[in-house]
């Protein structure tokens, strides 16, 4: 069972929270709506509460992002591309900012990128490639994780963040939602392998690594995650610190561990790598039977998803479907833990608490 | 041990080869000399013996691939994105030219996208990133394979190619050579399980399914191959579906299968995605103690590689280490197959074998 809370509600107080640890009004509101946006469809990993929370251990609280900072846009004679020093600004803001900057640049050039150093995590990237998507364009965005959880193929210590990718198609007039694909280059998250191990329960497969390098299922002997799917996930995780390195990133081993770089004069900051691309302009306008460049599209799914394979899902029908509940719900699904998370936060910020009663709020499922 | 040919004499008669089956000299030539890097760099599966083969499958030789075709540049009001059809032309020419013109649009507004239509096979995407990652750019290439022989996560029937995706990394003034990233999108090559078949031996692991969908490590009961990294790799493969959607590819079960696809008003051509960025175009410009761009991505991946992570290879530590083979030999490997090979083929094209004899070949090894 779930409670049901509007997106004004739930935004109201989640923009409140924001603004009690002094980020702008922009900032917070910017934040809310990806809160809910993830929520909406069905991403707890990334609701407001661990927003906040991972605002509370690397961000705000301890100097990783500064609230009211300003972006600062790089001189650069390149007219497709902007480099961006974020200053720490609140990573939800940035990245909406820099997909909208990607989109107007795309109109012009038919692709646009944005790079931005010196950024404060930005939660969830499927987020603003399906924001993107949805309203025509295929989006992308990399960047690199906080922490250093993952080892390299063959391995044995953590050197390489999460780093996770996310790839938005415009596909909602083909298929009725935009495929999203939005994934860490590890096997597992590191939470996962926790809450496995709370539950005393073994992985699914060997999903890290122990002390001596060696793959394992024991959530209590894991000392770092594997990458997914063996040398080729590597490449791919490898391939955000790369872009890291290229835009100003820091050694992946100190990102997001100041204590540890003190003194080294490294940087501890992450990257973001944002790109879009008008999908005019690489139609070559030749479809099959005469078909739009959305029905060939459609045509293509559903050969992909016929032929005996029909009960296989799209990367983002999970998201569509939660979303399709959420609107049959009339408003965003909550649980009791997650309520009183809320409510928790708005004592916690001074803010009245009455419309999170659990007794008042409409309940669904 | 393996036999050293020069590249002149290789190139030579590839070129011959390429022209008596029709192509014109300069098509010819970018095949040869894409088929010399492959071979340089150890890329065994793609050399010059495969490339020639493969056009006789698919090719020249049934329609797939036209002689002396000309690309056609679609009219396009985006600056930094080109979209061609290219004609059936010979693929290693289109990759080239396509590669060409995305870093003369990245000079100019930092990155720059070529999408191709009715393609055939360019065969090592890794080739044509390297070539823009050693001359100083980040490069990245995706196409539609031409056969479907991978199912989609949880599925039974094949319905995706193997959809590779290439990604050059200007990292040779950091490490020594550019990291290369490129493999398919499937477990392993439908050519090995092919291979453990005739050698009667099991696969590693469950790399593909049977008949029922069910994941098989046995090559007699493989009917399909699975994406590598369960979902994560399926969604990798099915967007080279969705670009090809979008830039005017075909149905995935009816991609190079012209018989199947009679009557249908389907086309069944490949198509290309190509993109390169100037580095310059996203640094921040901001790199710790100093350090400048390259010393910066040195810095980062020296992190990665250390920490007990020393034997661990970064993608593209293969190829390099080939070419560095090459290079102390004086020119390209052969093993003894392969130079039968190319003497069948100097004898099928009529040209003078004599250079090829084993006998007078230096060796190597």
């Amino acid at each position: 069972m779930y409670y049901i809370v509007s997106r004004e509600q739930h935004e109201a107080l989640v923009v409140a929270a924001y603004e009690h640890r002094g980020y702008h009004t922009d900032e917070a509101q910017a934040a809310a709506r990806m809160c809910s946006e993830a929520s909406w469809h069905g991403i707890r990993t990334h609701n407001a509460l661990k927003a906040l929370h991972l605002d509370e251990l690397f961000g705000s609280a301890v100097g990783g992002c500064a609230p009211g900072a300003q972006i600062e846009k790089i001189d650069s004679p390149f007219a497709a591309t902007e480099s961006w020093n974020a200053n720490l600004k609140l990573g939800q803001a940035v990245a909406c900012e820099a997909m909208e900057t990607c989109i107007q640049l795309a109109d012009k050039y038919g692709t646009g990128t944005v790079a931005v150093d010196n950024a404060f995590h930005y939660l969830w990237g499927g987020g603003y490639v399906m924001d993107a998507a949805r309203r025509g364009y295929i989006a992308y965005t990399n960047c690199t994780s906080t922490l250093a959880e993952v080892v390299p193929f063959g391995g044995k210590f953590p050197t390489l963040g999460t780093n996770p990718h996310s790839w938005g198609f415009p596909t909602t007039d083909a298929i009725g939602y935009p495929v999203v694909i939005d994934w860490a280059t590890s096997e597992v998250a590191m939470g996962k392998v926790q809450q496995y191990k709370r539950e005393g329960k073994k992985l699914e497969a060997p999903f890290g690594v122990d002390a001596d390098g060696q793959p394992t299922d024991d959530p209590e002997a894991i000392q770092a995650l594997l990458p997914f799917g063996r040398h080729k996930g590597y490449g791919l995780g490898l391939l955000n610190e790369l872009y890291g390195g290229a835009i100003g990133g820091s050694l992946p081993t100190l990102r997001g561990r100041p204590d540890a770089a003190d003194g080294t004069g490294e940087k501890t900051t992450s990257v973001f790598y944002f790109q879009v691309t008008h999908p005019e302009a690489i139609s070559g306008g030749a479809f099959s039977n005469g078909r739009s460049q959305s029905d060939n599209i459609s045509a293509i799914v559903q050969d992909v998803l016929g032929h005996g394979n029909q009960t296989c899902m799209l990367p983002g029908t999970i998201e569509a479907n939660n979303a399709a509940e959420s609107e049959k719900a009339g408003g965003l699904l909550f649980t009791e833990v997650e309520i009183k998370g809320f409510i928790a936060l708005a004592e916690e910020c001074g803010v009245d608490a009455a419309a999170w009663d659990m007794g008042q709020l409409p309940t669904y499922g």
